[in-house]
């Protein structure tokens, strides 16, 4: 669907030409028959030392258009001949007010979720996940966290107790909130320096399952795969991709970026790997064009959404099958 | 008109947010009640040795998506309030066949032509002229031409005779294939070095007048301006600005950029003064973004395209006046 | 006074060389006979688009350091010879907290006016001129303000009243909040596009009296310097220099560029004619290394801030001849 | 040979010095004697998205100038104790004008061949090995061809058969000219995403045999490169490297960046062992300087073009040992 | 200790504020107690194609300051609680002078040695390693030598003689001077093109153990380590780690890059192992902020350096336990 | 002459194309009929802060083999028509060692001012004057000095008499020297702050003429030439040309960048009205492309190049005539 729109712009236009949406997927607010809609969330107030991750959906969006085409090679087949996508836009926010922007997130990405559709949303800084987990949560909750991240991001609180939303607290506020079910959940690539807070026992005394980066390098990509679904079972899913999970010199677009981190086949090779999980949700996070080199972590984002969609579609054609 | 949509958006929404159109304006092909649609040509095999230009129209749009306002405060007016104005998106083209993307282009532009509207095109390069010409011309040519820019691009051709179509020839066709009425067009801001087939003179023999730089910094803007009025007359004007008239210091992502061309305050002295004239058709070109410094270029560009719409709004008010 | 220290570095050390601090001027917070205390704010939470001018007081000492020497060429002496002169270093603040950074800078800058020192700050957004205002008003105010800007900040609110606090508010908070007499006060520069509460008509219905950029280049510099002069009298004077009031093209590096701005002689011609005026506090905003080109904008703000210091130095000097 | 005009330049003359040509070998169109042609082949008017290619010859030159040093640290001698290796310049091409530059490039490349020297030609966009491939088959042919890239480049045509000679559609047209034989060629990295024309299964009916990234990540280095043996023979083979098979953070300089791709060692590890191979004609295509980030893609393909000359050595030392 | 001083800080200020030191350690020469001096070398007139190493400790400051946390979430602790570091701030150099700079460098730094500290140098370029050498080996001399490197730097001298000190003779002149025992010291990570004087044989000649990349890469982290210990014994140990022995796509900003090196992962694997060496002084030298790509090689620069203390740690936690 | 060979390349070949050199000029060193020799010295290491000025020749030399056309559009001749001008490539230098640099580049000149040749020379940093004048001077001195600059670089000697050539330096030497004579020299453009050792009181002692750039600024371009003119009688001259007299805006690319320079307009209005003068040597020195923004200073730089060619051809013209 939406094939002969998109075909007819390859005949005759230069992938550099036209309206930037995200694969140059149609823009609509539309519900009717969506199954993903993505969304951009272009908000980065939550605290990042290195702010600009306003900027990663336009980014992301950009880099889409001009190097994806829609055929994944190695799965054998076009998600889009399964799915119905749709680009849905971007939330309203306010930069300089937190919590009414996570209300105007969360007021804005409901209607895809009630339409029965999956968010697919770019951040954004990760503060974004809170009101996005409680769109879906709402309707689907308390979720399975597929979490991938060199942070935990389960501080409690940032300045003396002064700051409890902002990037860094995400998923302490989720748990708190009944939006996820640590017991189904699981963070995966945590790496470089800490501050008390942030210690992975700190996470695990929340209930969560923890993978730091030198276990997922050790398991490798099928492994670290099996050890997700084993975790998740067959719960509902939220996937949340901080895209500073990988290496510095991969992704150097981001707001807090780690040394060791992962490189692409080991990405790809996890994530191609979680197929037939059940997602309610997905967003990925903290791309910074603004610090990026070359667009590497903006054209890296955009393949990884795009491996996202496909995990959506093989879930739906393999339903029906 | 349109009002209501944008001013909501601004309610909620910070101006890095959303899909990216000019100043946010609509994105549409449909011409009914239209003034002004500002369409992209994103087109730059016309022989510049710095290509690039095909990212012109996507990085003017963004510029003016994040810094322009509504209301002109010189003027002391808001253009859209009298103006309709659409993103029209881009035409198609088809960088490995220049002929073929004229015939495009030209297609594609004719119906804002038909519908009354006044195309605003940004540029590719200045080979794209010659289509946008053709489409403007055959309703309402021949034309007069106001020409800024350091080139006059009246070459007969290059490479011993075997190219004949592009940015440095595009004017001599035009006065070939008629579009255009010399004797009613001037060409200003000449400057650089030179070869034969670009002098000065060879443009008065095809019956152009030519202000190089040095006249018009000598004149200043209100003198330069009222030059061009004494020129036009009351023709239909046919405005093309190639953005390399400008220093290389306020616009070095250009094709050719050049030293000792004209400063900011010195264009926007001319073109508000331009106010009266009669456009059938406006573009603005060679803005190359890979070769940009800070975007530096993109948002003159951007503020020089608020401008033309400007002028437009002042000569319809005033007619209805 | 400070010299033994600065001259024996500079016999044994590249520029290149050493901890930065403004000019390489001690850093310390003992305020003990201190005449003015260079201080950063690095907030930028304040709603630009452009964020990142967080990172502008870094950026500013580290050219200072590099390209900045100790005597004023046209004003034929050395400002530190009559002046003693400290980098503070950087008030506290929390991005995502805007009202209590705002307390927390007024907090950290109110010793140094205390101490009978000015504070010569270095921005961050424009929103920081307003706890800065507080700082110095409560012992000098109200204060006649003399504003270079291309934006005159005194809108009323943003997203439908949502947003009291930011750098397009600030001046007209410092109305509200007694800190500034706008009978007193000038602003200069205003240039670019605006909406509704940015015109002039608004400036003035406060009673500040309005110089725009087309005004300022038709007066030239001495004829400005006058105006303001003649604006301000005998008042106590706070300078807030937003580096947009330059032309994009010579301060690309800043939140809200706009075309057609002051060029650097212009704005050194008019600043160093502000000699005589008796400052209590001056701030230069809204560098955005994020953006700059080449560092030209931080350079150039460096600069400018050893004119603010020399002018400071020449009150002294004359002063106590 | 030629060492002594190198040697007496490297002991009075950084590195950083002279007139830049690869790896300072003299640029003569002198073939007396020559063994190896490095030739550049500046057009990138083939269809990439991404243009600017034309820049590559020039950016790998420079960079081969600054870092390269003559003795080949593995293998253990100096491939130009060896070779005779000469800087041909650039062939002659018209942006313009795509099938006049192909045979003005296989014009301009032919006497290399015809003298018994191997060219080494540098793109430009990977179009431009249709016009050096008719070149070298036509002494030669057909060839076997070794071609690493993330894509197959055998798309019958673009937009709708318009458009039937660009960098997607070069092997299919060499196959139809019969300049290779895809019975004894063979493709390797392929990699991203796809759409119908790009699919490995329409290589293989045209007889090529493929190994995607995936399975030459699988195989490693050792066992690709036997398999290139096996396939190849005792063949005259002509290898065309597109730099995009590398992962776009190690080679993000380049028009169609794809993430998941070959890593240096990968890469180096392959190549070293092609020692053997009879190659009368080599290329290096798709670096484009004006996406690169610090050169690192420069820096990448000129080391290649080193390792490329060693092979050319050994084979030549091992014939007449 | 310097504990309350640092999280007062990090309660009320957000990462990016403040006068820049080593992750905001304290800048003093007070030396009493002191454990580890980190110290600036801003010299890089040793001989680099690419200069501007200069700006190195500057840029590994920034970094450092922005994105390093206290905590070593792998070995568990906070070197920080075990050991006293400061910010020394940089030695004198004098650009034009080296063998002037190298007696500033050593007299500047011999205090750190005597008060029994040991010194951790942030380059400037490889040249320093000679001056620092020089006054940890009145001390402690002759040391064993673990040296990261794609070069061994034991040329004897360029330029046909005429230059004995470099970058590139450092270690030979150490051998020379008596500084270093060869025959407990090792280099690794040997890449790319070389030229005679460069040769691993060379190396060997002088009494060194060479791992070249290749066999490092082969023995993998833990056996890699294992060889150092082995070769090193108990000794006193000066580690000087070159950032050009990364590959250049993870550590482009360096002043020779070479293809083929290690990966973050690799280096990280082999530092954290070489904890128990006895060091007496270490360097990180040849980051070269004019030629880095988003800041990522002083990122990782600055991560190293973290190791590196942690290193220091662990030596003094485990003697004293 | 020459003419041939350089239009045959226009015609089949874009400007992007081919081994680069000074507008495409032969690259030679036989000097039998040369007029004037284009000569680079890529030496940097005379003191600047931002070292790279080494890299100005090749930045030069590209861009003028991009954006520059043989035909001089205001004067209305091809200075080419009357004058052979090579490119001789570049002087050998070592970075280490200025003296011995020194005595290399005036031994690498001199052989071009006794074939009767006029060396136009890109600099490399300032102090690179020094032994070009001694290479000129040897025939022509003592010569007058037209110097434009925002420094007078007559400081005694840096770091407390240690060093004593450098950039700062070089025109005190020169008049120690006996190779100029300051009764006949003039001073152009002094902008920024200084400190003792750079007043320009300092130059007037030594017997030279200084015009501050407020008094170029006040004179306009018309009366500086004419000061000029009747300065220098009719003496031998020797032109260098500092391209850090441009304002910081325009030309970023420096070593010492100052606000409130000259701007482009300016700087043609003054350089072509010294046609007249009797040149014995030129340079135009401190371009260092690691600084630049959008190559603009390396633009302006080659423009100004063909414009000192220009003055050259014109004496030739004219004596002729």
């Amino acid at each position: 669907m939406e094939k002969s729109q998109i075909q007819a712009a390859s005949e005759l236009q230069s992938r550099a030409a036209g309206i930037t949406t995200f694969m140059k997927l149609p823009h609509t607010r539309d519900l009717a028959g969506v199954d993903v809609a993505v969304v951009g969330v272009p908000f980065d107030s939550g605290g990042a030392i290195r702010v600009g991750a306003r900027f990663g959906p336009g980014a992301i969006r950009e880099q889409s258009k001009l190097y994806l085409r829609r055929f994944h090679r190695t799965f054998g087949f076009t998600p889009f001949d399964v799915l119905k996508v749709v680009d849905y836009g971007d939330t309203p926010v306010i930069p300089e007010l937190i919590e009414t922007s996570f209300d105007l997130i969360t007021g804005d990405v409901a209607p895809i979720v009630e339409a029965g559709a999956v968010p697919l949303s770019l951040g954004g800084d990760h503060a974004v996940s809170l009101p996005l987990l409680r769109a879906v949560a709402r309707r689907h909750g308390p979720l399975s966290l597929v979490h991938f991240d060199s942070h935990q991001d389960i501080v409690d609180s940032y300045y003396g107790g002064r700051v409890r939303y902002n990037n860094g607290t995400v998923f302490r506020r989720a748990v708190e909130e009944g939006l996820i079910d640590p017991s189904r959940s699981i963070q995966l690539g945590m790496n470089g320096t800490v501050f008390p807070g942030m210690f992975p026992q700190e996470s695990e005394a929340l209930g969560f399952q923890v993978l730091p980066v030198e276990r997922v390098a050790e398991l490798g990509p099928e492994r670290t795969a099996a050890a997700v679904h084993e975790r998740v079972g067959g719960a509902k899913v939220y996937l949340s991709f901080d895209i500073d999970v990988m290496d510095v010199s991969v992704a150097p677009g981001t707001g807090a970026p780690e040394v060791g981190g992962l490189f692409p086949r080991e990405a790809l090779g996890i994530v191609r790997r979680l197929a037939g999980l059940d997602f309610a949700g997905i967003d990925l996070v903290e791309v910074n064009p603004l610090f990026d080199a070359a667009n590497m972590t903006s054209i890296l984002a955009a393949n990884l959404v795009f491996e996202f969609i496909t995990l959506l579609a093989i879930r739906k054609r393999d339903q029906h099958a």
